[in-house]
C-alpha cells in the first residue's frame, strides 16, 4: 500500500523478506509471443513467474490483490530500445494490448544462501550485484536476439559446492551457476569492468561464481527496439504474495 | 531412419533406451501464443522440450538431424477437435503457419524408477498407463481451458517416498507426483474405470500414485476446437537426441 500510494519510491531490497520479488517486463501484444517463446527457450536468464492475460493489470497467479501499473516504486519506460522516462505509475500509459512478464531474480536464492552461512560481498557492502555480458549466444525468437547478461558473486572455495546446492534448489529463480571459476571462457577480460552494477573485490580464497541473470531478457528486448516496453527501475522490484519457500519446490 | 522410411510403424517404448522422446503437439501461429501460454502456465503437466519457428520442421535444439513431418511412426490430424485422419507422413499437411510443441513424457522418470527396483505394473503387463481427467482445472490461456489428466501407477507403500525422490529430479518431465493415495480429492471416483489407457490391478500393499500427464494439453486443444491440429498418436512418440540423464538435471 505505501508503495500504491507512493510513499516508498525507494528500491525494494529487505522488503518484505521470505516474500519472492520479481522483475517486469511490459510488452504490447504483438511481441508477446516471441517474447514468451524468448523466455522458454532460456529458461535460466528468464525464469517465468507469471505472464498477465492480454490488458489485464492483475497478476492471479503471485499477486490477486496487486495492480502491476501502481504497485512498484519506479518503472521506466522505453520506446524504440532508449529510455523515454522515469515514473512512479504507469495507469496513465496503459494499453488493453499490454501484457506483463514476472520474472524470477535472484534475491531468493541469495536469501537461502545467506541463511546457509555463506556471505555475499554485494549484499554487506549494500552494493549492486556485479554484472558482465558475455559472449554466449541466448536462443533467439523473432526479434529477439542476444547473448547472455551474467551475474557473479565471489565465494569462498569451500562454499562452492553448497553454494551449487542451494542455489540448485531454485531452478525457477535462475537456479545452479552456469559458470564457475573461468571469466574468460564466457568472454569476460576484466572482471573489474562489469558492464552493469558494481565491481566488487575478489579475495585470495574465492572464486567468481557466474549466475544467468534476470537483465538478459530485458536487455534483449531493448535492443529489438520494440515501439514500447514497460520494465521495473533497477531494484525497485515487484513484491508478489509468493514465499521463497513456495518457489523452492 | 527407419521411422522416416516408413518402415517402424509401431509404437516406440523401449526404443533408443537412454534418449528422451517426446509428445508432439502441432498449431498454427496464430493459436501458438495461447497454446504457449498455456504449457507455461501449467508447467507439470505441460513440460516444454522444445518449441519450433513457425514453419521450420526441423527441432534446431533437441533433434537437429530430424524432420518433424516424417520421424514419427503415426500422427493424427484433428480438424474443428474431431479425428480427421491418421497418417505416417505429414508433409502434405503442413503448412508454413505451422509450430510443433514437443512435450515431454514419463518414458524418463519411468527408467529412473525401474533403474532404482521400483516395478511399474503397466510395462511389465505391457499395458497403457492407466489415465484419469480429474475436476482439478488447469490454469486456462485464451481457449486453452480445462481440466487436468493424471497418470496413476501403483506403488508399493515403502517405496513412495523414493518414487516421488526420482520423480523429483526430473522437473521438465512431469516431476513429482501431483498426489498420493487419494482419487477422490482429485473427483477420480472408479480407479478401475480410467478414462484413458488401461485399467490396472492395485495390490494390498500398493497406494495409488498420480502424475500430471502429458495429455492433459492435447485434450485442451481438442476441446478448443481450432481448425486443425496434429500430434502422434498415442504410443508413437518423437524419438530426440536428448538424454534422459541430461534432462534430469
Amino acid at each position: 500500500m505505501a508503495i500504491r500510494k507512493g510513499e516508498w519510491a525507494k528500491p525494494t531490497a529487505g522488503l518484505a523478506p521470505t516474500h519472492v520479488q520479481a522483475n517486469l517486463v511490459i510488452v504490447p501484444k504483438k511481441h508477446a509471443y516471441d517474447f514468451l517463446l524468448f523466455c522458454m527457450r532460456n529458461p535460466k536468464s528468464c525464469p517465468l513467474i507469471e505472464v498477465t492475460d492480454a490488458g489485464s493489470y492483475t497478476p492471479v497467479s503471485s499477486a490477486p490483490d496487486a495492480d502491476i501499473r501502481t504497485d512498484i516504486p519506479r518503472y521506466r519506460i522505453f520506446r524504440h530500445g532508449k529510455l523515454a522516462d522515469e515514473v512512479m505509475d504507469i495507469t496513465e500509459e496503459w494499453r488493453e494490448d499490454f501484457i506483463s512478464f514476472l520474472i524470477g531474480c535472484s534475491f531468493t536464492f541469495e536469501n537461502a544462501l545467506r541463511a546457509a552461512g555463506i556471505p555475499l560481498r554485494h549484499i554487506e557492502n549494500k552494493q549492486n550485484v556485479t554484472m558482465y555480458e558475455t559472449n554466449v549466444p541466448c536462443h533467439g525468437a523473432g526479434d529477439f536476439q542476444g547473448n547472455l547478461v551474467v551475474s557473479m558473486r565471489p565465494i569462498r572455495a569451500d562454499h562452492v559446492p553448497a553454494t551449487v546446492q542451494i542455489t540448485s534448489a531454485f531452478p525457477t529463480m535462475h537456479g545452479a551457476p552456469v559458470q564457475v571459476g573461468y571469466p574468460e571462457k564466457l568472454g569476460i577480460k576484466n572482471l573489474q569492468a562489469p558492464e552493469y552494477g558494481d565491481p566488487v573485490e575478489i579475495k585470495e580464497d574465492e572464486i567468481p561464481v557466474f549466475w544467468a541473470c534476470g537483465v538478459t531478457p530485458q536487455l534483449v528486448a531493448l535492443q529489438a527496439k520494440i515501439e514500447i516496453m514497460i520494465t521495473h527501475a533497477p531494484g525497485h522490484m515487484f513484491i508478489t504474495d509468493l514465499l521463497d519457500s513456495e518457489i523452492g519446490r
